[in-house]
């Protein structure tokens, strides 16, 4: 069997739900004024999943932006959801997208690493694609944190939106993904999380904070692993947790404020969704294009890490 | 970066909970005869978890087995723990039990394929080793469904255990791991799985035994793709659902009742950790050795299937 060389992502997709929730709205239920909220994250708005709109609805809509925007169908024989909120632990969401894709019995897991699912699940992508037991897969990260939200914890509650971001990942004649950079800190895993008798999120929001904007090193080794320094970066895709922790993470790689993705501003913590949701974001409104490279790096409970360098 | 040529399983280790529920147990509980059970599931007794006893737990103590039969510590950097039913969606189970087991920020997420998990994370982490992207796996299946049963569903609760099965994953120099074959049908997604709102397990029985008993033909493939005629393995090693269906696969591929793993018999169906546990045992009792080929198949809820050989 001939070894293939790389993978890359040939489209991206995004799908935001309808509803759009400010945070004034938000502020408002929480008892909050909206500024408290927007100087602590940064966050003006989010979207919120109508009440009978699940995980794979949200999942198979932004694959579906994604396949959109290929001429044709690629070969697809895999779909990885990366989630940790989706309405039932079984059977996995990505069975159901891959239904509903109307793709032939393709491969469909879940992947379950919070905020670094998308990172993770993509270097699981692309190790099946350069390992030959994958032609083509369709990574997911969709998440609807907004059904898990303890409201009367204005600390948590005002931070999370809903949405996901979907990547097609190709065999490629280079390593277009690159090599990935991850790790777990286990022995914090109560930091952030579901809690299993309330079932919703909390944080141990200051611990997390710092253990968040003290990741620029990793950040940094992620690129030195991909061989480009942080200067040649077209762009920073961090995971969108907090905009305070996105600025923090981009002055330690001295990148100037243009070339890092924002998007938590207007949609919030979508956990495993951000970093696809903002380089789809990304490159629809022409901020990185073929031949580009980009860092992409997610980041949260568990606790956990994934990056790697992209290029489009 | 050199290519790796293959990957093996170095080790094999699993745990079972001290609470053995017997048939008479669960038959007093649902209201049925011992005998009913046994003669429509083959299943005589499960273990159950103690209520303080977590899937991390089984998880990290399957692992521990495995890493106390190899001579030295192997250099893990990765923990998947294949699982359905962790108490809580976030953060992932993995997480915990690579920080238990004392690894240095080792990658830690979940997959979660149903019953078809631990082969799915096998095949997983055999691309990664085989890309160059862990240089050693822990491969853990575990569950613990008794917290997801509906004692008032006869029929599913009379079905299921705890428990954790878990493989060393490492390079090697051919693909003692073999090619895995999978796939999914989710327009019957609905057919197992946990109602989001019951939180309880359910299945539509009879559609799922006829889906199951015909996998005949994908596990024979799964042979051929793996270069090994079904009367070659050493033992087949499926999917711990129910004695019947057991015997049907068994029967389509020609093999002799010996050659089969029947740990469902005192296990009950463990989820995605039947196999691991299933091939531990049978490596254990010196069903199978070095130089053996077995093959393992997962199948169940999503729908979902994977199978691959493996040559201890």
């Amino acid at each position: 069997m001939a070894r293939i060389p790389g993978a890359r992502i040939a489209a991206l997709g995004h799908h935001l739900p309808d509803a759009v929730l400010t945070s004034e709205d938000v502020g408002r239920r929480v008892g909050v004024a909206p500024e408290w909220i927007i100087a602590r994250t940064g966050i003006r708005r989010r979207h919120r999943a109508a009440a009978d709109e699940t995980v794979a609805d949200m999942a198979t809509a932004a694959a579906r932006h994604a396949l959109r925007r290929l001429p044709t169908a690629p070969p697809l024989d895999a779909v990885i959801v990366a989630t940790s909120t989706a309405e039932s632990p079984m059977p996995a969401v990505a069975a159901r997208v891959g239904a509903r894709l109307g793709l032939d019995e393709p491969v469909a897991f879940d992947v379950n690493a919070a905020c670094a699912g998308f990172c993770t699940a993509l270097a699981v992508a692309d190790g099946l694609v350069r390992a030959g037991a994958s032609a083509g897969a369709l990574v997911i990260g969709a998440d609807r944190p907004t059904a898990w939200l303890d409201w009367a914890d204005r600390d948590t509650a005002v931070l999370f939106g809903d949405g996901a971001g979907a990547a097609v990942v190709l065999p490629h004649t280079e390593r277009a993904i690159g090599p990935v950079l991850w790790g777990s800190l286990g022995e914090r895993a109560d930091a952030v999380g579901i809690d299993p008798d309330t079932r919703t999120l909390h944080q141990q929001g200051r611990a997390v904070y710092r253990w968040a904007t003290g990741l620029g090193p990793i950040a940094r080794r992620t690129c030195e692993r991909g061989g480009l320094p942080p200067e040649k970066l077209a762009a920073f895709v961090p995971h969108q947790a907090n905009l305070r922790i996105i600025t923090a993470l981009a002055r330690s790689l001295d990148l100037d404020a243009e070339a890092v993705a924002t998007d938590v501003v207007d949609t919030g913590n979508t956990i495993a969704a951000t970093v696809p949701i903002a380089l789809s974001r990304l490159v629809e409104r022409g901020g990185a294009g073929p031949g580009d490279t980009v860092l992409l790096f997610g980041f949260g409970a568990g606790l956990s890490y994934a990056g790697q360098l992209v290029t489009l």
